[in-house]
């Protein structure tokens, strides 16, 4: 039985996605700037659940996951399109309102013009297209080929939430916590973007939303390295470890998917820029391709990525 | 009950989508460019039938309605992003090759890249979302609201065709013919499109997707002007009024959606630049603002556009 990461890899291999690569598409815009480009499909059952997600918090995240990548590349999001295929008995509802009230809410805190989209009726699931556009200083995007050896790997924020997450939802949909949050409210890595851009900070840059190790091995191929992060390192929240004990806990902030968290490497002489920044150095960059090493417990593995599975 | 056609007009006001207005967002790009983007979300069984519909000629009609929006703004198509929703039972066919074999023939054919997108499972319906960008000569898109009274109205193609073709196809999906292919396989006008804007032919210019006398309306609207037109002008294709008789055929021209032709007014001393392009003056526009006047079997009507209803 394929598992819906090999679905959405073999999928975008067969239409060449891969090869385009990185979080947005770069394209050209003017002298000065680039276009960075990208599109995030939500469906109903498949990435959020009308049970245990508010219509605002679907209209928060369909927008959110976008931005993350614009974030991802350096980028400043200014337009977006929407297209919602939405079943009548929604329709019915003020479901449409209160999502585009959360829409609309994470659009005017970054200043995102919604500038146009569709609408259609849909025979049974809620399906959502966003496509978001920004522009970031000419040459300059954070790509993910960047990296080298030496070169040290930092996270933002905290992992591992919105896996953990998604398992409280599933138990008890009405469980609200900071933990819950991560997975119905992710909040895009935009002002640390800004900071890792302008001052040509980051090497490499991904946000993680196929799961840590995952979105760690795209920027390692990319950049024909390899990578030793050490699980004490990695930022959980302690409600996590509490909740589920250290080791699923570590397994969440390794494989669980839609953290929305910006992953990135900056060389050694560059380090100092992050002070007082919400970063958690987690390794460095090796020479090793294909190699990517976890010290746990005091014992170093080759590890493989397990990325996220939808539920 | 609500129909379609309210359902989405409705909801495209609730969403501030109608003040964007015309086929595509405008919006700035460098000195000598601006960017025309637009979104168009197709839904099984609300759009199309697997039934009587290939997995080719669904992915050439997702870009084709797209490029029609372009052409609309005289504009030429760059680039793609391609969402895509797919339940499992067509995973496991070979029906995404397919699709992406029509999609890609019509991209190649006017030099659109694909350059990212996504792609999820879906429960049930397969659904798509299209985003085609393109580029116009700064300043100078083809707008609605451009029309002058005494402007001639003209369309290229024929009409009626989709909405007749549509309804043989729901009756014999096997009838494919010059009318069914109207439906299945809609062309892009693009280069009517270029020799508009190129020449500053048209005062303001539309598609046809909602119906020509909804979408006419669009443009009175827009220029707060009215409009007269001939019914015995409509360019209907002579086996439409073989199969439906001529009352309906020309109902099928009047208010059928989905033709995907060029709507537009020419200012009288341009029309000689019309001369041996595929296209037919219809009528005029005139000052009586809100007011559409239809000529048939010799009589004179104020007419409201029914706009397309989807099956």
């Amino acid at each position: 039985m394929r598992s819906e990461f090999e679905f959405i890899h073999n999928i975008k291999k067969r239409f060449s996605l891969e090869a385009i690569g990185d979080d947005c598409a770069v394209l050209p815009m003017n002298d000065e700037h680039d276009l960075v480009v990208t599109s995030d499909l939500l469906v109903q059952d498949v990435d959020f659940r009308l049970l245990w997600a508010t219509p605002e918090q679907i209209g928060h995240k369909t927008l959110a996951v976008s931005l993350s990548d614009i974030a991802a590349m350096g980028g400043t999001p200014i337009w977006a399109m929407l297209s919602i295929a939405i079943p009548d008995d929604l329709w019915k509802t003020d479901f449409l309102d209160r999502f585009y009230t959360g829409w609309q809410d994470l659009a005017h805190k970054y200043g995102v013009k919604l500038v146009g989209g569709d609408i259609s009726r849909t025979p049974r699931d809620f399906v959502v297209d966003c496509t978001v556009a920004g522009s970031v200083p000419k040459g300059k995007a954070l790509l993910r080929n960047g990296a080298k050896p030496g070169d040290a790997i930092y996270v933002s924020g905290t992992l591992g939430g919105a896996a953990a997450g998604l398992e409280l939802l599933e138990t008890d949909a009405s469980n609200h916590n900071e933990v819950t949050s991560k997975q119905l409210e992710p909040q895009p890595q935009l002002a640390l973007a800004k900071l890792l851009i302008n001052n040509n900070v980051a090497s490499s840059c991904a946000d993680i939303s196929d799961g840590l190790l995952a979105d760690l091995k795209h920027i390692c191929d990319a950049s024909s390295c390899g990578a030793e992060i050490a699980a004490q390192d990695l930022p959980i929240l302690p409600l996590i470890v509490e909740t589920f004990g250290s080791d699923r806990a570590t397994d969440f902030a390794l494989n669980g998917g839609e953290d929305f968290e910006l992953l990135f490497t900056v060389p050694e002489e560059k380090i100092f820029m992050l002070e007082y920044q919400p970063v958690t150095r987690i390794g460095t960059i090796t020479a090793n391709v294909d190699n990517i090493r976890l010290i746990r417990d005091g014992k170093t593995s080759i590890v493989t990525p397990k990325g996220y599975q939808h539920f």
